[in-house]
């Protein structure tokens, strides 16, 4: 048992399964590949695996099958230190994806949604997520979501973390249709790349210029920071309101091994820095080498980096530029008042400093 | 523990992944699957799970991995019986094959053999069967073979079955490449469709009289019986040496849900009925219900009949023919000297009968 108020990542839960082969096959035939191998994957159990990963005690609220892959997922993430206690059993089998790899890189993917989509339709009016699940949410440190499970679901987890106080954290990835107004009205942090970022405004983002009015654009609806990914390992640009710019370029590695769940990692450990009240410049920092690291490894869950490891990397590269950051503590946007939060003797500089709610200063555009 | 000469079956397992799609992806594309299932299949798994679903005592001889495929195959195999004490772990992926079933019952397939084709390989003069395996195979009422694992495998295990006057019973199913005469020479019943008799003989199998006459240049190798199935639920045809043909219509069921792992029932049906010396006509008719039993449910393992249900089927069902037959036990060529076999005194029509070892009239032609 722990007195942290945990992070709870509500999302989706893979079996992503590999096979490289030379072309893919035609109609009626069959193709020997030259290898296959499955891991455990989804965005909710990797993101969810890095945090528990870095020691943050966290809760992945997901559905999986009765099924082999559901052993899978589940040993996985159990190793990592997920707590599984609202993983929930339904009728339909374990999400999975068939990654089929090509020379040069090359990806089809034929994605079986099952379990992560087949959420209970309760009655009208009545939440998807159970109580226990609701209770756990209003006494989170944060709520972490993606978009590889049911947009209602996300907005159910995000009303009642918004009700409670509790900060959002929506990551754009998953899933290309639009995204509710309702639901990003309860977002405190959104992560988007730049395609994300030009579908979910209509503006343009081939430029900062463009890219900074989209983000502007968010902010009007009330998220209070707009994490924008730059691509694999090309760094982030994060839009505070009211803040400036703040950009952190990727860490790189001497090689990279494997960026399979890179960007979930950077977001996983993001929200954990935040959540332990890191300043944001050292939060993004804390991401980009939780990120780096990621890809020295192979494989997803599995090579996220353990805290101890991601501590002593941080203290070996300590940048000139962090000290100064630490005169703006304010900008995290997870200062909230909390009466039960245990954070906030963790990292002295941030004790005593105005703490705000998320959203405070929320000015919908509707 | 059981005094029968046990079943051994050395073969694949698979973990089979279904994926319900419109149509094939392109490179780079994603698709969303309309369905995904993974059920465990490979030809030695269904074939040895159709056996001990028959109550019959039976090894499966096989090789997984350490990965989710594997308990998903050895929860399917346990649950049907079958005895997994020489079910070895290596360091591979469990075999899995990803079938993309299209409309208008179109298949395409990724086949990952991993674990299947990972036997250890030896120093010259020692088998890859561990001695333990090898002892079982000595004092087994048969051994049956299909061609997902490599062909060295299957010779050693023949070999030594054959040194042990255990029949060898080979199903040609599971891959296209030419089967050594080495192997032959060791085949007491040899199960062909009408392609792999052509390919196997070099000769064409259009009609009755050119399949009779490649059936006979495979007896000139040794093999005693010649079992050649007409397609899905048309029929086989049994050649054996200086014996009347023997034909088996399919038993049609009331409806067709399943047809996968049809003709793996068939084949380990008949071997069962074999082993328990059922003349060879009635031994055919078992193993026709079996294959008509197991298409009536969905899925491959699940659907494989249990003896009483198939025995309560063969008891409705009685055809005049049958007892006719009985005056001809001798035809069954699994009726060979062994002094520990338990099975003389189940088929009273059968003691005192005279028993052939498999291939003692074996005139090879090199």
């Amino acid at each position: 048992m722990t007195l942290s108020a945990p992070l709870v990542v509500v999302g989706s839960v893979n079996a992503d399964i590999y096979v490289e082969i030379d072309k893919l096959p035609k109609e009626s035939e069959t193709i020997v590949a030259k290898s296959g191998h499955t891991f455990a994957g989804g965005k909710g159990a990797n993101q969810a695996a890095c945090a528990a990963r870095l020691s943050y005690p966290t809760y992945l609220v997901a559905q999986v099958g009765k099924d082999g892959h559901a052993s899978l997922v589940k040993d996985a993430l159990a190793s990592a230190g997920v707590r599984l206690d609202h993983m929930n059993t339904v009728k339909a089998s374990t999400g999975h994806a068939v990654v089929m790899l090509q020379p040069g890189g090359i990806n089809s993917i034929v994605l079986v949604q099952g379990a992560n989509v087949s959420w209970p339709r309760l009655e009208d009016g009545i939440g998807r997520l159970t109580t226990t699940v609701q209770q756990l949410i209003r006494r989170a440190g944060a709520v972490l979501l993606q978009r590889e499970v049911p947009d209602s679901v996300n907005l159910e987890a995000a009303k009642i973390a918004r009700s409670a106080n509790v900060p959002v954290v929506l990551d754009a990835g998953g899933a290309d249709t639009p995204i509710a107004q309702e639901l990003l009205k309860c977002v405190t942090v959104l992560r988007v790349n730049e395609a994300e970022l030009a579908r979910l405004t209509g503006l343009p983002t081939c430029d900062l210029e463009q890219i900074t009015v989209a983000a502007m654009s968010v902010h009007q609806l009330g998220v209070k920071q707009v994490l924008v990914r730059l691509g694999e390992l090309a760094g982030v640009l994060l839009f505070q309101k009211e803040h400036p710019l703040l950009t952190q370029s990727s860490i790189q590695p001497p090689a990279i091994i494997d960026t399979s769940g890179a960007d979930d990692s950077f977001t996983a450990a993001y929200v954990v820095a935040l959540i332990e009240r890191q300043v944001t410049a050292e939060a993004l920092r804390f991401a980009a080498a939780a990120e780096s690291l990621c890809v020295r490894g192979k494989g997803t869950i599995p090579s996220m980096p353990e805290r101890k490891t991601l501590q002593q990397y941080l203290k070996d590269h300590v940048p000139a530029a962090v000290r100064a950051e630490n005169d703006h503590p304010n900008e995290n946007p997870m200062l909230i008042l909390k009466e039960h939060s245990p954070f906030g003797n963790e990292n002295d500089s941030t004790s005593g400093v105005e703490k705000l709610k998320p959203n405070e200063d929320l000015s919908v555009t509707t």
